[in-house]
């Protein structure tokens, strides 16, 4: 398919826009209007610009207000249509997208909307220009595609086509079936926004919080795959109106629309796939890619780090049971282990670690997931613009499959069952671990607030997870957002948490790692009071949860005083789900003010992360940012 | 009247909360039950702490989901009232607040509520508490203050009272009129929240964007004058769920937030004065204070340079048709006059000016306004806990009234008709300026985001200002949001502009001043071309704005080759309002890259400032910026 997109979704000026699109990959643009305007360039010009670039101009738009505007006016508006067409020859695009009439003493016969619309494009027609005619959900008269192609068909002209916009059927809770029935060659182009369900006005929703596919909640699939079906072949094309994107970088953003775009064509042909679709002969313009490899949780973490605070981290784990299982045959590196859990503290200089420790401090480097097919992982990766990676390797040292996260980190892909360990490590006679930690439960993140959506979207194609929907949870200084990413078996999970304030928990996460960083790493086990103590005698210094919140937990649930003073003395943090489910959590305090581990127990089915207890850890965490010294004037 | 607010309303940790409220000046506090649970101080402290900050613990606050609630479960709530009931023994409390069940298998029955809410009096009154029961605007039976008298009404016990909240009243568009029925002893407490009209889900909208009264559209006067003809003299107090105020630094929150309660109480004295409100028995417990003077537009502007500034400046206004119409007879200022204008250049060492300029540079750093009498104004301006100024003056100079604008700059209160310069200045014998350039007709400011609702209330409430609606504009570079404040007879207007992104002409404005500051001066004229010409000649630098923009009137407004040529020559911005308003308006470029100058003409009554070419003018500002080069790669 030729990809577009429309430069209304990214900010800049216009050379800017252009530029990313292309560097993107896209093989089109949409000129909106205004950026033209607003430019001190001829249309001429961008023209060229755009013939340097190898982007085609796909669409002009938008022309507005014209069919069954005001009949006095019509002369006015075909004059003004003249004007345009003029314009659109010189920058050399031959479709223009006519938008419905919103205004409010517009006509609604729609004998007349033909007889307008057949005019226009007989106009059009004589300079071989062709217009798609769009319905705007809050058009006065005409706001479905239904509509739209009933007059579409009756004005019969060449030059006069259908333009389908997903938000604008989407939005209204509109059937995208019947599309199927339209003749392909009668679409004359298609843009495709998602955007979060909201229950708000439909203008401002469409004006404010469209985002990629992908990124919000519409069932994008849905709505191409019966265009796909109608044998439609034209662009496919990005028009996305987002506060947060006018302001975003352009290209990094560009790069997140190309990334969707195939992220839908993948869907979407899956869709189709699936309905058997018999009836869509041109399936292979989709966008195809190796399947998404099945997980099985998280085989390593790395931690970069230098030999001080390597040796004070290691100390840190010891304390909490894990247990040094090996060294780095060559290398400054060290595996510790407890139950199904290894962790790599990397303090070797020259290497990627410390690269990543000179920008960031001490911090997560690299994660490594355990897949079913680790060089079909690797190609879908690349295949969505992942960017491989590949370290330096020494001789006889494993090589593993790597891309790298939106952090700049690494994603190692291991295979299951592979030795990823006997080739580098010199590894201990198995040694027995002290404590009981199983394995790693999730990784929460703190990110950027402006790059929530580029990370989910980054996880939802190259590696196929699902996102959670997001919560909302109130630090001392400011909301925190947390919104969680999961393989689809739930083997790993990765809570993404923001913060638009500066003094929140998360905001001093990102300001010591200068960037995003992991904000803490949970580990399941099966007997929470046996962890803890064993932790707190072993002298992990937990956080502390005020004697109030127990007070409250007496309030709402029928404990006995023994087993609450218990829950207190350990600051173990309780949950219950509604339909039962039970979650028992601790907190240590961070490690150098970074991040901190959670001891964590999950009972008959518990499935969130403790969404309930947020807030009081955070409050804590305020509490102990500030040495837990009281008010001075208190 | 008892002013009280709600410990959500504020950032921080419980004690800096109480200290912010107990330093505006509140005389009570709403413990909302989170904050407790958080703090690791028990009640008894808390209790302790508000006892030695002056200040009562007026509610405790919510207790939800109790009347009606499924059958089984009655006895577990009763019980966990009565762990509340300690808590707020302890807290030193009284009175609580029991919002509606909103829970979807709560019971409707009428005879089910009375009795549970009968039931919890009787044990509240046993340990002489009482219950205060509001209407939730989701409760899932109950969500309007009629039931909620009704109910309290049949359940007839001296511990059950009415809890009034203007928020869920207003936002299901409820007549609050029928309150002045209920007894006012029946009502125990009231919660006042404004908040702007949304459309949207109104629990998203209680909990995220409620804001200070006169911050929003609601009518809130109209909520609390029925309450004050109840005959209700208890506490009045403010419960804001709002996003920003979350993260926003407590003491200054504190202080707008009492503020917005005194201009509350004022607006409500009003009402209830004008409908002759002779069932007002206790209209003397409202704030009362000197009424708004009335204005007669901007008598000086006053820039703080320093000398060579001072001299570069004064130079560009020359060059605008400024002449020099004085100096001062002791200090380093000039004073420069066109028409009705009068613009101050300070560069005096050691005064107001010049620790100003040393804070932000070339800047304005006082407005004076005209108003019919000093004297009163500042009173009241004292009265809403504005902080009067008074400079340093030498023997012989006129002292001006002043009052601190919220970015530290002054805004001197002038009387009309007073001799303002004649005093300090040595005035030249009457020159003729050079120019045509009449009044100052805006003066538009560049705001940090989270200040924009700050700055509304202080002109409201200090200077009886209105304010208009919200206006969202297009930077090439994200959004900028504006909102004008205006004197009520539009003599004096002030566009307040915000943008939550970095890289926008109004984030720019922010770094170059290290804060706040004017962005751009707007000066009348009565023939715009003449003006433009002469500025042109003499060298002022103009925006640059594209041909593109043109070729848009073109197709837009039936203008003849020449007019539209003669508009592109000069740079001149068009528009047209729906009652055939126009504004013809140009800008220079900025002056040391901070503000700049706006001559503008208004035709047949145009009210507003050109917003349709805002966009326009940001991105010939950001391209200004960027030294107007065309990207290196085209």
């Amino acid at each position: 398919m030729q990809r577009s997109i429309a430069t209304v979704s990214l900010s800049g000026t216009l050379p800017e826009k252009l530029e990313a699109i292309a560097a993107a990959g896209f093989d089109g643009v949409e000129i909106f209007e205004n950026d033209l305007l607003y430019y001190d360039g001829s249309p001429r010009e961008i023209k060229q610009m755009c013939a340097d670039l190898g982007i085609d101009i796909t669409l002009f738009q938008p022309f507005r207000d014209f069919e069954g505007c005001r009949r006095d006016r019509l002369p006015r508006n075909l004059e003004r249509a003249e004007r345009k067409f003029d314009l659109m020859q010189e920058l050399g695009t031959d479709l223009v997208l006519v938008c419905s009439n919103a205004l409010a003493d517009s006509v609604g016969d729609e004998q007349i909307l033909v007889d307008d619309l057949r005019l226009l494009a007989e106009r059009a027609g004589a300079r071989g220009l062709r217009i798609g005619y769009e319905a705007l959900a809050w058009g006065r008269h005409v706001n479905t595609y239904q509509q739209v192609w009933n007059i579409v068909r009756q004005a019969d002209h060449p030059n006069l086509g259908v333009l389908l916009d997903s938000f604008h059927t989407l939005s209204l809770k509109g059937d995208p079936r019947a599309i199927a029935d339209i003749p392909g060659e009668k679409i004359f182009f298609v843009q495709m926004a998602d955007a979060p369900i909201l229950a708000m006005d439909v203008l401002e929703w469409s004006r404010h919080f469209r985002c990629f596919p992908g990124q919000g909640e519409f069932d994008l699939p849905g709505f191409l795959a019966p265009i796909i079906q109608s044998g439609y072949t034209g662009p496919l094309s990005l028009e996305i109106f987002n506060d947060g994107f006018r302001a975003a970088p352009p290209r990094a953003n560009a790069a997140d629309g190309l990334r969707s775009l195939l992220y839908l064509e993948e869907k979407t042909r899956a869709r189709l796939q699936q309905q058997h679709a018999t009836a869509a002969p041109n399936l292979d313009i989709l966008f195809a890619t190796p399947p998404a490899s099945e997980y099985d949780g998280i085989e390593f973490l790395e931690f970069a780090v230098d030999e001080s605070l390597g040796a004070k981290l290691a100390h840190w784990l010891e304390r909490l049971g894990f247990v040094k299982a090996g060294e780095h045959r060559s290398k400054n590196v060290t595996l510790l282990r407890q139950g199904d859990i290894n962790l790599i503290l990397n303090a070797e200089p020259y290497s990627f670690a410390h690269s990543f420790f000179e920008a960031h401090g001490p911090s997560l480097c690299a994660t490594a997931v355990r897949v079913k097919d680790s060089a079909s992982a690797l190609a879908r990766a690349v295949a969505y613009k992942g960017q491989p990676y590949r370290g330096l390797v020494g001789p006889n040292e494993l090589e593993l499959a790597a891309v790298r996260a939106p952090d700049g980190s690494l994603i190692y892909l291991v295979d299951e069952h592979a030795d990823v360990y006997g080739t580098d490590f010199r590894l201990q006679p198995s040694v027995a671990s002290g404590g009981g930690l199983k394995r790693i439960d999730h990784m929460a993140m703190a990110l950027p607030a402006d790059s929530l959506d580029s990370w989910v979207l980054f996880y939802k194609s190259l590696l196929d997870f699902e996102a959670d929907d997001e919560v909302v949870l109130p630090d001392p200084y400011g909301l925190v957002k947390s919104r969680a990413l999961r393989s689809r078996c739930s083997s790993i999970r990765l809570p993404l948490n923001i913060s638009e304030n500066r003094n929140t928990a998360i905001s001093h996460a990102l300001s010591s790692y200068r960037g995003s960083g992991v904000h803490h790493i949970a580990f399941d086990c099966d007997d929470i009071f046996a962890e803890v103590s064993r932790a707190k005698e072993a002298g992990v210094p937990l956080l502390d949860i005020p004697l109030n919140y127990y007070d409250d937990l007496a309030a709402r649930f029928d404990f006995d005083d023994e087993f609450l003073s218990k829950l207190a003395y350990y600051n173990v943090l309780y949950d219950r789900d509604a339909q039962g489910g039970e979650l028992f959590h601790v907190y240590t305090e961070p490690f150098e003010g970074r991040f901190f581990f959670e001891i964590i127990q999950r009972k008959n089915g518990y499935m969130g992360y403790g969404a309930a207890n947020v807030a009081v850890r955070l409050a804590a965490m305020a509490k102990s940012r500030s040495g837990g010294v009281r008010h001075a004037k208190l």
